[in-house]
């Protein structure tokens, strides 16, 4: 039972090894019938991969996990670390809730068994939290269940409405020896810094927030997870590039053209647009399940021209790049290329 | 799958009574090791119609259910109807989740079919719903999969953080033939008198706030789901009667007495004060799950006296006569009574 | 110094008179170019005196108190205590402020010169107080320095974002003579009710929220302060003596009545369709100020006709007698009848 | 009258300077009887210029300008325009409120003409504004008034509830000649980056989080308004230098140790704990007013012995120049140096 996990903390604790790059947020695949489409998955992996994208965040918000019966989330997690367990260095990380407790050590068990390198649990959103020993417990419960394999706590308060400072967090789980480090998705820099600097650096500091990584990057952030990183790695790659050869003016530019991507998500009903996105791309993942609202096809046909209008030739690059990708990909899968020539050269225009 | 549930809509529209009277929100009965307690159900059961509650809104805030896992809901969605479903008029109405519809909507059939009255849902609360308009569609989608069972929106934002007019949501349900009406847990007696009175009375608008019955009693109310229901229920019948009879002093002086027990939940921690209460009058229910915090023991021997304290006459009466019932009831179930002598002494001094 | 305000409490606790009736928040006055129209208050003071109306929050968040200098709330203090101190007892109430306590006790020791019924303030709405202990020091001080004149906290949470329990306010303030009370002007009716019996009925507890007033009444409400008692008194007037004569079902529709009236005042943007309202009886109040904004004339058309449809005969009574009492008011004071006979036939073919 | 400012543009418009460097949000002095001590001042002025300071935001949240009177925020304006009128580059701008327009407008007029570099308000924190065209309008009157002063808008959501985006904003000001740019106190690097590129950089957009310079550094910012610029200006001097010779793990540790200094804040109740930090550099800047809660003497203590253990080598140096500066000013003042000997020992122990 949930309570009486026992602790097989190894003997000495784990040296967990810090994510260095980019990890996608992927969305949950669906068919026209609202069911998963699975199938899709080693595509979207091999997509991921090629952009240079090393891991995948799976059944986060990005990919409704709370949306999701158990499981299908069983489901997602084995389809993806299937996919990652052939040998690669590409990190496997799913959400497991979730407002039950005991349903979280369930997958984790499971999760770990699959072969993931680590797991993630947001702070329970119906009941709020009262103290952050509370949820230091939760974690230790959680942790403890799966001892060797890697636990990132997912810090998202716009979400779950439980927002402690995360240096107060850390200072309560040193006894945790999974205990990975930190999926960060809030503004608070100060609190952010506070924990990349807690014990050298000793916890993996994951940024969350994709509009502001520059601002993550001056403080040191080595990794993010993040949304837009499924359809516009190359345009973040490129900032960072630009950021760690001192060019911070260049760098601004990146970040602005990747705000002017995020503001879409707004103007189309908030993260739904992000399929609207694949689907531009190439890779239809389908729609998102409510309570998420989707596009209607005439704002899709809105959301098509101004995704036009916001491409700077640099911006189309990534875009075309990402279609060529896919289309390899899918070519090697022996699937038929989803990509008419029309689009292609729509984007080729804009680049020429 | 959850987008294409078939809407079997009966050619006339339902008739659905509206339920007069008190219902309570049962806690969660755990075993020491966090495990179910099923078997305190049937006296729980007993103790609650001894009491004059007419109906068990089963897995809600109070009773934990997004700390259960989906199979622990469908046990106890099972053992409540099991208790009223030998042709007494005890309404079970379970709270089916949560954020995954699909779930909602697999447990609202296991519910139909082990005999329930009624299903309720809360808006999800991950994802914020945009718009009443999709939170309509949700309602839709989880009634139309159970369409001769009455179903109840569980209007509760201070949790969900959803916080539309339920006027507006009314408005948008006339095609559900089975939407019964909502479990109203918010203070907003404007928005709550117009549900009231919207097309002469036609939903059912059951109370959710015990400390404030007698605001909504005026406006009209004939029903109330609560937690406070378990362990006062006849605090409350003689609140109503007093009201009835056009006492309101008298009926005012009762409302006090449950604030001041409420005002108990406040100081020792919330939410898991019930059990606490529960304990108290002997009925164990156990502890509350994570991420409740349940008092300490020396907690509970200062909440004792608080309880001694806040005791007028009256309402030691109440607890006498809850005692007995449950003595009554364990009795005739051939358990051990679990109540001792002292317990009733001490009361019984209050009282005399 | 404000900090040092010398406390010249009487010796013997001041016995304060508790209100008993509908106190109205009057709008202030402004002409076409923005300035006070300080002619029109005598007028307007007879308007609430013939209405039944026993008294004025002058300057309060209906009067645009926080719109205003300093000056021009010395201007409408003066102006509405000339009007009441011809030996009547109708109560004039100002709101002091405001973030700045100094300007508070300066405005309070003019406002009791001046010869005031009483003063309030709202807790400080810029830096938020960090305990209940220091909203009591404010209030001591600010009453402090009017011994001789009642003081009411003014608690308005949705406007000062600050949300303490009153009764524990209460429970901080028996060392000063002077405080006579609080306008309640929030849903916690838990709260309300234990103020209501703190000390037996010893302070003097006003209902703010003219939606809500019957659930108010059942809990021993007296005395409301409103804005819609501007322009609505003899429908409130109804309400209160039906419930008193035990009649709450048509103490309900009056209710209702007053919620469909004040669901306008969402739909055409808030505070400032108050002014409307008065506009189209007969009393031009001008138009809101900035940070508010009035309506446009097409609104206001709109408005006008909503307002004609939202009107049972009942309500259209109500408006009669008000605009009969206007043009008397007007007549007496020897000023032109504002109101054409086309607006008087208008609401007297919605009665006939 | 506040609607009818009549506008005088200038024929073309402003070229206004953009502000390099750290502006200071001084504290407002008071003596021990709660009154301003105006004395202080000029020796408050040459510290923050030798600390290589280049303005001050006087009456702002840190110099508490919502808890002084009117005449109390003339009298500061005043006073900080006098010493900076002397030929020198210092950048004088007041805060002028607050919720009333109209004074907003009258103190404009009286800062324009005591000398200042500009003026800056806030959105009116009781009233709250429906759209982000009524912000627009508000700055646009106040603007207006004062045509050939540059105008800045101090986004503080954190103290107004006024959330907009800022680009929203400048989109609706580009027709204020005189709208120089924006105070940005909110951790929203998304939009702060989108106002740095509107129209190539106009707008001076001022960074208001010093917890978070750095982060706002990379981003482009030039210029920043805070408190902690009052008593320790040289630390964040050194994370600018150390930032633009591309040594961002240096400046990293600059920023922790300005966030440690600044977690102090939290630990002694908030924003009065700048005035212990200043007393402690030998500057006694008095008491905070009501509502915010001053040290106690104990805590004062406390607090001392929290500085000796956050303070780094770096760290002590920039408070013994600090103190070094400040004795000489003194000296240079003719007034008695306040730092006793022994403080001074203390600190160069730590550093040797």
């Amino acid at each position: 039972m949930l309570i009486f996990v026992e602790y097989k903390w190894n003997a000495s604790y784990m040296k967990i090894e810090h994510i260095n790059g980019l990890v996608a947020a992927p969305f949950t695949p669906m068919k026209p019938d609202g069911s998963l489409n699975l199938e899709l998955i080693p595509t979207y992996y091999q997509i991921l991969k090629s952009a240079g994208v090393v891991g995948a965040f799976v059944c986060g918000s990005t990919g409704e996990g709370p949306s999701l019966t158990f499981k299908e989330k069983m489901l997602m997690i084995k389809a993806w670390a299937d996919c990652a367990k052939k040998g690669d260095d590409f990190k496997i990380i799913p959400l497991l809730g979730g407002t039950c407790i005991s349903e979280c050590v369930e997958l984790a068990q499971y999760a770990a068994a699959a072969g993931v390198h680590g797991v993630s649990i947001t702070a329970p959103y119906y009941f709020k939290i009262g103290s952050v020993d509370t949820l230091a417990e939760i974690c230790r419960t959680v942790a403890g269940s799966i001892p060797s394999t890697p636990f990132y706590y997912y810090h998202i308060p716009v979400l779950t409405g439980v927002d402690f400072q995360m240096i107060s967090l850390l200072e309560r789980v040193d006894d945790i020896p999974n205990f990975a480090g930190i999926k960060y998705t809030h503004e608070d820099f100060m609190d952010f810094l506070s924990c990349l600097n807690y014990k050298d650096n000793t916890y993996d500091m994951l940024w969350g927030r994709d509009e502001n990584l520059l601002s993550a990057l001056v403080l040191g952030a080595k990794g993010g997870v993040g949304s837009t990183y499924n359809y516009a790695a190359p345009l973040y790659h490129d900032l960072i590039t630009l950021y760690n050869q001192g060019k911070p003016e260049a760098a601004q530019k990146k970040q602005q053209q990747s705000i002017d991507m995020i503001r879409l998500l707004g103007k189309y009903g908030g993260i739904a647009t992000g399929k609207a996105y694949m689907k531009l791309m190439g890779l239809d993942c389908g729609e998102f399940r409510l309570p998420v609202k989707n596009m209607s096809a005439a704002q899709f046909e809105s959301f098509k021209r101004d995704v036009d209008h916001l491409t700077s030739k640099a911006f189309v690059r990534q875009f075309l790049l990402h279609i060529v990708l896919l289309n390899s990909c899918i070519a090697y899968g022996k699937q038929q290329p989803c990509l008419c020539a029309g689009k292609y050269k729509r984007f080729t225009a804009l680049v020429n």
